[in-house]
Order: structure tokens, then C-alpha cells, then sequence
């Protein structure tokens, strides 16, 4: 990689690091403020912002990217809106810096309380994605942190735009721009270099698939990534069976190119006979593919025979693959191998199996009677969403502003030593 | 390294892993009862164990260990009855697990609890200090996790009683003994295959100073590090300086050995004359040599000059580094610059400048008129601690029982889909 590149990220991440000191001690009007000014911004200068996308959109297209790529990188006016609103939602967010979190009096009279903090400096890596470079940016400083945004390339245009607009707006409201910078250059190249500066970088948030995890293998800054979800439904012997077949559908159809998206059916054998004829009718409506096990097989002719593969496989596709399970223990033991702890389900009417269930999978969310598809910041309550931690440290699930904050211990006294 | 080591270790791990499964499971009773009896059963073996530490020792001694390091390996029976009551305090201790953290209903009527979990399996890597052994082990097995130790060779003997003490007991209880495994070989070889199983380990807690440090680089696991403490007091313009005094002592010559000792003193220019001189009396009485700035060595004809170096030394000795400053403004940027960010004091009776110093001091504990040295789990009320995290993520400073457990959200529905 060029000289050139590693000179120009320190110097931005020497601006971010300056920039974090004084977010860190902003006032929540000041941030209020910005997040004000930005979601007026998106709304003023939404021809701008889709110009800039219609020349990245086709620039995307002619590469061939998929459908569902090129959607997710579209803007039109509905989404600079929609955007926009979820500026205005953050910005209704109660501030996390300097919530108290605990507070206690030792016996010798030293008041300890435990303060939220912002992390400091913060990398974002996505996909080509504009509504994250504002949602990142937003949250980012919202918890008083400063952000590099590292867009997918494909949106470089609309990043662009979309950067000028948030620095623009945190000028305005007196703070520093450095507080939210976009690196424009450099692809995985970019990535090399930030995931070696400790110094000046304090973590890293990768939202993306097998090629970003690689390419941060190894990195000294701490990584809380938004990697992959292979999710489960389980549909008990004990199920409303008309509940399941809602939850199925929604689980796989409703969006099925992401992470908390079902990947993998499990049936009670008792109910399968019932459950799975009417199921399978209306995911091959929705032109899903089902591969089976030797007994799903058996009972849906439409299906095909799964592979040991198709059980470790993020799909990301409209593609399900179904197993009969003989009862519950077989479930947790499947979902304990092949799941990848991000979000699972149970459909059961028996509070045994349901408690059983929530207390033995060890995944960042577990449901009973509920779509995986609610791990999610927004679903959550949490106003918008920095991703959806796959970790098991720090954050797991659904991040909000306090997952972008760490402590500190405030601790006063009148003259205490120790013994 | 040797494919025998890999081969032991990779079976001590799978064992680890198997046992973790068990223990997030456990009633606290049971874990209170591996407790109860492994408290019994120091007591009961310190014969046996003060035998083999006698030969730790003699070794130690023999290769020219330090008096610091000897003084932290030997036990005798008062510091055998020390560990068992820290034992009991563990007994006594609420347990974390399944602690609800928060809980909410979204307006689709979801209802959502975020639960406390164990981490899973966890490394402890330590100096040759026994008591630590059974600190890590009745900790980490008290919040559910599995929990392989990694002492200082020096100690081995002596950890290897120990460790055979809290396998009975976990047994006595009918928990796993693999629940709390020793690793009684391969030193920093071991290292180098725990940083890479991420697979069956999900934390390495280091407690020891660079080189440790350099042997966890690159870690695939993640680590919390315990590592430098560079700790600042600052006597401010309206310190009560006879407060100063005491707490200046006290923080670096109780226990100069340890992370939280006093390393820089910053002292304002106008209280320096008055100050420096009563306190340099204190401190070389005790031994204390002191290097200082151009001004310190001014008014201490005792003080030797202080090089660059001197400012970002963790000496962990008895030397003390002196600076006088013009003001809060300068004492601030000094701690931004040199300060390792774990613990830093203000002696102050001015309001003005402990809010603006608690703010802007960015370290896991900041005081104001008590003794760095407080920054200990005990101190903090944890009843133990596993570490001090020198860490933003996850935890940061003392670590009790919470900071070893992780959380998952449960989530409730009567059939609840998504949009």
C-alpha cells in the first residue's frame, strides 16, 4: 500500500483523535444541535444527495452488482426522508455520556460511582450502504465519540455528499467536523492501516461478511464485528401451529439477505406430518427453496436432500433448509453446533420448553413465540442501530448509544489512604 | 513448541469448554457449596500445601528471584487463612448470573429482558502468586465459567496442591473439576496456543508486564489486559496540604510494587515551596529516591534531575518522578500525555477544579483527596478481583464477579412478526 494513504489516514485519525477530546466533553444541546442542523441538511439538499446516488447506482449496475445490492445502495426521496427522520430520532435520544450507572459508599467513607464514558475513537467499516454513514455518524458523536466511516466503494459518491452535509452541520453547531470523517480511498488497503493503530483508533465496528473478517484477522485494535447469522426456528410439539407458520414465513421471507433472517427449520417430529405440508406451500409461493433432511423429504416432495453443508450455510437467499427434530434435546443440540449465537426461536405453548430454551441457547437473542427478525436496533427501542453485535464481549445484539460508551469510576474522598 | 503440548492443551480446553456448558447451568448452591468446601479443605491441607511452597520458594530464591517477587510466592499459615476467608467472601457474594439488567415491552407487545451470562472459558495468565490461583478459579466458577489457569512457573509446586484442592471440591459439590484447570507447563509456548483457539477459549485475562504483553501480540482470543500502571496525584493550588502528604506517601510507598503506586507527582507552582520540602522528609526517610523537574530540583537540593524517560517509567520502586506545574490546565495535558490511564488523584478543596479533573481525566478510576492505591477490587467492595482491566471495552478497572459474565436478551412474544 501506498505512503501516500498511511499519511493521509494518520492525519485524519490525528483530527478524529483531537475532535474526540472535545465531543467527549460537549454538551448534548451542541450534539442536539448538529443532529438538528444535519437532519435539515438531508432534507434541503436531497437533489444533490440523489444525483450523486443515480451516478453510483449506475456505476454499480454496470459492474453488475445483484439486486439486492444495488436496493440497499438506492436512494430515492422517501429514503433521504426516511433518513432524515432517523436523524431526528437520535437526536430525541437521552444523551449516555455521564449516566450514572452505580453508585455506592465504602465503610470507609469513599463515594464510588461508575460514570458512562465515550469509547473515544471509533471506525465503522460497511457495505455500500449510505443510510449507515449517517446512522454511524449520528450515533457515533450522539454518545460523544469521534467516527471513521470506511463506506463500501460502490457508494462512494453519495458519501461523499452525505460527509460534507454531517461535517457541515457539526460545524454549525460548533463543534469539529473531525468529529465524523470519511475515508474515500483504499478499499482493504484503508483497513490494514487502521487495524494497526492502537494509538489513535479504539475500536473497530465491521459490519460485513467472510472477506471483511479476513481482512481484519489479526487486528490490534479491538473489533466488535457485525458478522454473520445463521438462524433458527424451532417449531416444539407443543406449538400453535398457525403461530408457527406466521413466524416461519415472516422469519425467512420478509427480508431474507440479512443477518437475523431463518437459515434453518427445526420441527417436532410429532407435529412435522401437520406442520410442514402447509408450510412449505407458502414459502414455495414466495419462491423459497427447501432442502430437507431424510424425513422432511419424505413429507414435502418439493423438497431436496439437504447436505451436511446446508446446515452451516448463511443463505442470505430464499433457501431454507429443514430438519424433523425427535424433541427439544435434539433442537438445543443442533442449534449449539450449527448456530452462529445471533438470534433463535422457539414456537411453543409449554412454559417448561420455553424456559428450557431461553436458558440453554446461548445466543445474543433468543425468542419465544416471536420472529427472529426483531434483533434489530430499531426494534429494540433503541432509535437506530450501529450494528448487531456477534461477540460475546463488551455488546452483544442490537447496539445502541450505550454500547458506544465505556466507564470510568469516580471516586471522592476526604483524605482515605490505604493501609 | 512441542505437538505434545498442543495435543494436552487442546484436551484441557475441550474439557473446559464441556464443563462451561455445565456450570452456566449450575445453581448457585452448588457453586456455593465447591466453595464451602474448598475453604474447608485449605485449611484442612495447609500442611501439604505450605510443604510444596517451601520448595517453590527454594527454587525461587535460588535463582535469584527478587525479595518483591519471593515475598508474593511465599505462603505461611496466615496467608493460607487469608485465601480461605477470601474463599468464604466468594461463598457470600450475590451470584451474577441471571441477574436481569434491564428490562422493557415494546409497543408491538415483545417483551424484552437482557439477562446476565457467563462468558464461557476463560484463561487466566498470572505471576507466580498462589493466591492468585484460587482467586481466578472461585471467581470465574462463581459467574459460570470455566476457567484454565496459567501461573508463573516459580509456583508450581505449590499451585499444583491448589489446583488439585478446587478439583475436589468442584467434585465434592457434583460440578465438573473441569471447571478450573491448571496448565503446569510450557510457559509462554502455552501462550502461543491459548491466543489462537478461539474456537474454545472466549477470553484471556493477562496479568503481568511486557513481556507478557508482547507474548499475548496479535491475540485471536480476546484479552483484558491487566497490565502498566503509570498513577498520577496532583496537589493542586487549594490542596490541604497536610492531606497531600498523607496521600502522597500512601500511594507510593505502601506497596510500591503494585500497578496502582504513585509513579509522577505534579505539584502547583504556588503551594511547591511550601509542600515539596516537608514531604521529600517523609519520603527518603522511607527510602524514596526522587528525580525531579528543573524547579523540584531547585527546592530539594535531595532530588536528582529527572531525564524524558522518567515521566513514562513505571518504576514499581521506590522512585518517585516530581513535576512542578503553573496550573490544573498543565497537570491535565501532563496526565493526557504520560498517565497509562488507570488511576490518578487530585488533592484539591476546590470544587471547580475536582469536577473539572474527574471530567477530563480519561483513567478507569480518578480521585479526588483519597490514595491511588484504592483502585482494587476488594477496595472497590468486589469481594475478590480476577484483575484491574487496563482496557476501555467490555470492563475497565477493578474487575468483580460482573465484569466476568456477558449478557443475552430473552425475549418474550405471542406471535409477533415483522413489518
Amino acid at each position: 500500500m501506498g505512503i501516500g494513504l498511511e499519511n493521509e489516514l494518520e492525519k485524519l485519525l490525528r483530527g478524529a483523535r483531537q475532535a474526540a477530546r472535545t465531543l467527549a466533553r460537549s454538551r448534548s444541546a451542541e450534539k442536539n444541535r448538529a443532529l438538528r442542523l444535519l437532519a435539515d441538511a438531508l432534507r434541503d439538499n436531497a437533489d444533490e444527495i440523489l444525483a450523486a446516488n443515480r451516478n453510483d447506482y449506475e456505476g454499480a449496475a454496470m459492474r453488475g452488482r445483484s439486486d439486492a445490492f444495488l436496493d440497499r445502495l438506492k436512494l430515492d426521496l422517501a429514503r433521504v426522508e426516511k433518513i432524515a427522520v432517523s436523524v431526528e430520532q437520535i437526536e430525541a435520544l437521552p444523551d449516555p455520556v455521564s449516566e450514572v450507572i452505580a453508585g455506592w459508599r465504602r465503610p470507609n467513607g469513599l463515594e464510588i460511582t461508575q460514570v458512562r464514558v465515550p469509547i473515544g475513537v471509533i471506525a465503522v467499516i460497511y457495505e455500500s450502504r449510505p443510510n449507515v454513514t449517517i446512522e454511524a455518524a449520528c450515533l457515533g458523536f450522539k454518545a460523544g465519540n469521534a467516527v471513521v466511516l470506511r463506506g463500501g466503494s460502490d457508494a462512494l459518491q453519495t458519501n461523499r455528499v452525505l460527509a460534507g452535509l454531517v461535517a457541515r452541520s457539526l460545524a454549525g453547531a460548533g463543534l469539529p467536523p473531525q468529529a465524523a470523517v470519511f475515508v474515500d480511498q483504499g478499499d482493504h488497503d484503508a483497513i490494514q492501516v487502521l487495524k494497526r493503530r492502537t494509538d489513535l483508533l479504539d475500536l473497530i465496528v465491521p459490519r460485513g461478511g467472510g472477506e471483511l473478517k479476513r481482512a481484519l484477522d489479526g487486528s490490534a485494535v479491538p473489533v466488535l464485528p457485525h458478522f454473520e447469522g445463521i438462524c433458527h426456528v424451532y417449531v416444539d410439539r407443543a406449538a400453535d401451529l398457525q403461530m408457527g407458520q406466521e413466524i416461519c414465513v415472516n422469519a425467512k421471507c420478509s427480508r431474507p439477505g440479512v443477518c437475523n433472517a431463518m437459515e434453518n427449520l427445526l420441527v417436532h417430529s410429532e407435529v412435522a406430518p401437520r406442520f410442514l405440508g402447509p408450510l412449505a406451500k407458502q414459502l414455495t409461493t414466495r419462491g423459497v427453496e427447501i432442502r430437507g433432511c431424510e424425513r422432511t423429504c419424505r413429507l414435502l416432495p418439493e423438497a431436496v436432500a439437504a447436505v451436511d453443508q446446508d446446515w452451516d450455510t448463511e443463505y442470505l437467499d430464499l433457501i431454507l433448509a429443514v430438519k424433523v427434530v425427535d424433541d427439544l434435546e435434539e433442537a438445543l443440540a443442533f442449534i449449539a453446533r450449527h448456530g452462529s449465537g445471533l438470534a433463535d426461536a422457539i414456537v411453543t405453548s409449554d412454559l417448561v420448553a420455553a424456559r428450557r430454551f431461553t436458558e440453554e441457547v446461548d445466543s445474543a437473542t433468543v425468542y419465544v413465540n416471536a420472529s427472529t427478525r426483531f434483533t434489530d436496533g430499531f426494534e429494540f427501542g433503541f432509535g437506530a442501530e450501529t450494528g448487531i453485535s456477534t461477540n460475546r464481549l463488551h455488546a452483544r445484539g442490537p447496539m445502541g448509544l450505550r454500547e458506544l460508551t465505556t466507564y470510568k469510576y469516580v471516586i471522592f474522598g476526604d483524605g482515605q489512604v490505604r493501609e
